[in-house]
């Protein structure tokens, strides 16, 4: 197909090709005149990977060529690939070696994922960013106890084991893989987010209701 | 103490104390002279809650008003009180009555609602939510199911009933509950966020890893 019907089949404006097209986001069409490029089914599924990841995964473009990269290079294992995706949802963290607070949180986030028995790469930055919220919670005075989180912990990895890992087609293209993931990882958090308040508005009406 | 005092203790700088004073998130002192006031522990637990609002809820200003004035009136029952408070961590929905997606996953929401047998109030911001995902993930070619979303709404209902709700101090002071919600809901939401991702990563090598 032409770029103004690529266009069309995507719902991507023209310009913002040309845009990924420059930026690598996106492949060469193959060349069929001077001025005549065509283009194919893996643009258009790239193309749904580039919005899925700016849409729903609100990634900025340098996080996103990153990604592509990954998905590219046959070489890149898969499990890698998805983590390079995954680690570029994590929201950064700013906290240094010297900051003493995060050091002890740290230190207990590698406690619960030791005990969990979880493999977590050493410079995954889901770490920083749950010992970030440890810290903030002791500085509000709802400190998070270790059994507490535990439990949490425990909650967590049967809803992921469960329910949501056989959705990622991994033995799909490598494209799908990483849109799954992306999209599972951001959706279906948000939508956990909103059964979770859910949730909190009906037990709350059921416990004061009766007063 | 004087207001230097009430500044130092809180950690809020005394001209951001003022605007509150102004705008009416923070009473008066008590004059003990023309150009004094007298703050107290009221004072105190106060500022924590605008911080605890501000910092963690990321709520703007006008919300705040909105919830302290709840707070406030104590003829506002503790369940709406705290129902003004969680609808104000609403992310706010642009859908209307002409969006027939919307109105669509609307009704599958309140379907799920009924089977849940949760009490939501009609007017609860969480449904928009709700539907907004809803609409996104099927637009994405990944929708999520009926059974899918009971089994994550069960899932939620036990985090909430057997874990979370036991921590809010229904029978303190007002502002306490207050508290306590906000912070829960906004902080321990973003620990399970997290703890997801740890999960994912886990089961990812897992699986993969035996390849």
């Amino acid at each position: 197909m032409r770029i103004s019907q690529l266009s069309a089949a995507s719902g991507v404006p023209i310009p913002t090709i040309k845009y990924y097209l420059r930026e690598g986001l996106l492949p060469a069409g193959e060349q069929t005149a001077a001025t005549r490029a065509e283009y194919g089914e893996p643009h258009l599924r790239r193309l749904r990977l580039i919005r899925a990841l700016l849409e729903v995964g609100r990634l900025p473009v340098a996080s996103i060529g990153q990604i592509i990269a990954a998905v590219e290079d046959e070489d890149t294992p898969v499990h890698e690939m998805l983590g390079t995706a995954h680690y570029a949802l994590a929201s950064p963290v700013d906290a240094g070696p010297d900051d003493r607070e995060h050091q002890a949180a740290l230190t207990r986030v590698d406690e619960l994922i030791g005990d969990m028995g979880w493999s977590i790469a050493p410079e995954a930055p889901t770490r920083d960013e749950l010992a970030q919220v440890l810290v903030r919670l002791d500085q509000l005075g709802m400190p998070a106890g270790d059994d507490g989180l535990r439990q949490y912990a425990d909650l967590m990895m049967r809803l992921v084991s469960e329910l949501e890992m056989h959705k990622i087609p991994f033995d799909g293209p490598r494209e799908t893989a990483v849109e799954s993931l992306v999209i599972g990882t951001v959706l279906y958090g948000r939508a956990f987010d909103v059964l979770r308040r859910l949730a909190q508005e009906s037990e709350s009406a059921r416990i004061l209701g009766g007063r």
